[in-house]
């Protein structure tokens, strides 16, 4: 269970709805080994369940300890999750920096956890100094009150990425942008049926305003269906307008208004 | 107040107390311009203060919108979350480039924004191709319904590192882009003509078209001025081709060529 992640570990944890949501993001980002000390109101509590929206087997696999030291014994990398470090007894690294340890550790098939205090008095100095290192997530010093599974889910966050090989994963928009003939096509026409319109004036600024145009539309990196589409949008505007108009025009003739 | 951060949207947001969660990890993170369009039970709701654990001011100064639309009306550069993008109309990136792109538009004083879906439905294509680039956090493809605070969380923290980290390096150039209600005014006026004009058919076809136009126009961050451009092409094509036809028109009645 424990050898594709950190195990998460909830000292004193109060509120069963809490541990169902840490459940919930321990799921999202794809551990399940929950290990909790002395939760307040015992365990099993089917109010975790209620709060962990079908995350069910990190709480169905949850194994209760009565020590710290007892629920981090087969581990060899323990990093205590704080916002208020009160002594530098131990060094304090970013979520990221942590999640980077914590892979590294595992690369080497170490078992490892990660520690979160609860949610009135967070982690005592006896239970930090069972640990490797303190992890700060980087709060507004206004306002540090982080909910418990919020802290839970930026550091199984940042695990998660450091699983991914090599850059997290990136996707590319739909179908890829058209050939450039394509394009070029597609701006003979609009050119042209501007041309036809009147809108290139005064005419020696005609060569910048194509410009300007050619430079928005190429921003935007038209697929081919796009610029297919376009084209109908001028085709339509020039010429289906200009058919209602002519038909008015010619109505107005058979019958002048006056 | 929106000056040092990304607005965070909740578009039809369900439940009071998941909108007190968000404005405790916006406060968390040092966000506080907080938007809601079309809340399910209405505005305001005290079960959002009583979850917000005293990080009250995101909720006090926070603004109802009936539309995505009015609510994003200001904002020059529009990131919509979701875990699922059913189609790839926009580029989809990692929360961490999401921050990224968020912070560049900062340090140049362009207001952004952070959408995310109601708990149930997450976003439309409709609501998506309001915006400028999808944004999917990293969960586990057997297990992705994320919390909406959760969600908010680990985005907000993804931009805060940009603040630790000092100014991005990068600059766009040219032109900021304009914001969403001059684009939309320019949607509007394109959208208007091509009905008259008699583009959108079959009629079911309609909500498509239109949401495939917004969304290559959309990926080409047009500035003001490309903007004002894009209208004067809208009405020149219709209304000058149209001038033409109709004087053809009227020229071929009064001397008909057979």
């Amino acid at each position: 269970m424990n050898a594709s992640g950190p195990c998460v570990i909830l000292n004193e944890p109060q509120l069963a709805e809490n541990i169902g949501a840490v459940a919930r993001v321990m799921a999202n980002f794809g551990l399940s080994d929950l290990r909790l000390v002395r939760p307040r109101d015992g365990w099993p509590q089917d109010r975790a369940w209620a709060s962990a929206s079908g995350a069910d087997w990190p709480l169905d696999g949850a194994r209760v300890f009565e020590t710290l030291r007892g629920a981090t014994a087969d581990l060899r990398l323990v990093m205590a999750t704080t916002a208020r470090p009160r002594e530098a007894m131990l060094e304090v690294v970013t979520p990221r920096e942590a999640a980077s340890r914590v892979a590294e550790a595992h690369a080497q098939a170490w078992p490892t956890g990660l520690l979160f205090g609860g949610e009135r008095a967070g982690l005592e100095t006896a239970d930090i100094a069972l640990c490797h290192a303190i992890v700060t997530i980087p709060v507004d010093p206004r306002f540090h009150s982080l909910n418990l599974a919020q802290a839970v889910a930026i550091t199984a966050y940042e695990w998660r990425l450091t699983r991914a090989a090599g850059p997290p994963p990136r996707f590319t928009a739909g179908p890829p942008p058209a050939d450039q003939a394509t394009v070029h096509g597609f701006y003979d026409q609009l050119e042209a049926e501007l041309e036809a319109a009147g809108f290139f004036h005064p005419p020696e600024k005609r060569a910048s305003m194509v410009r300007n145009l050619r430079v928005a539309f190429g921003r935007a990196g038209l697929s081919e269906q796009e610029v297919r589409t376009l084209r109908g949008v001028v085709t339509a505007l020039a010429k289906g307008r200009g058919r209602v108009l002519a038909k008015l025009a010619a109505a107005r003739l058979k019958n002048p208004p006056d």
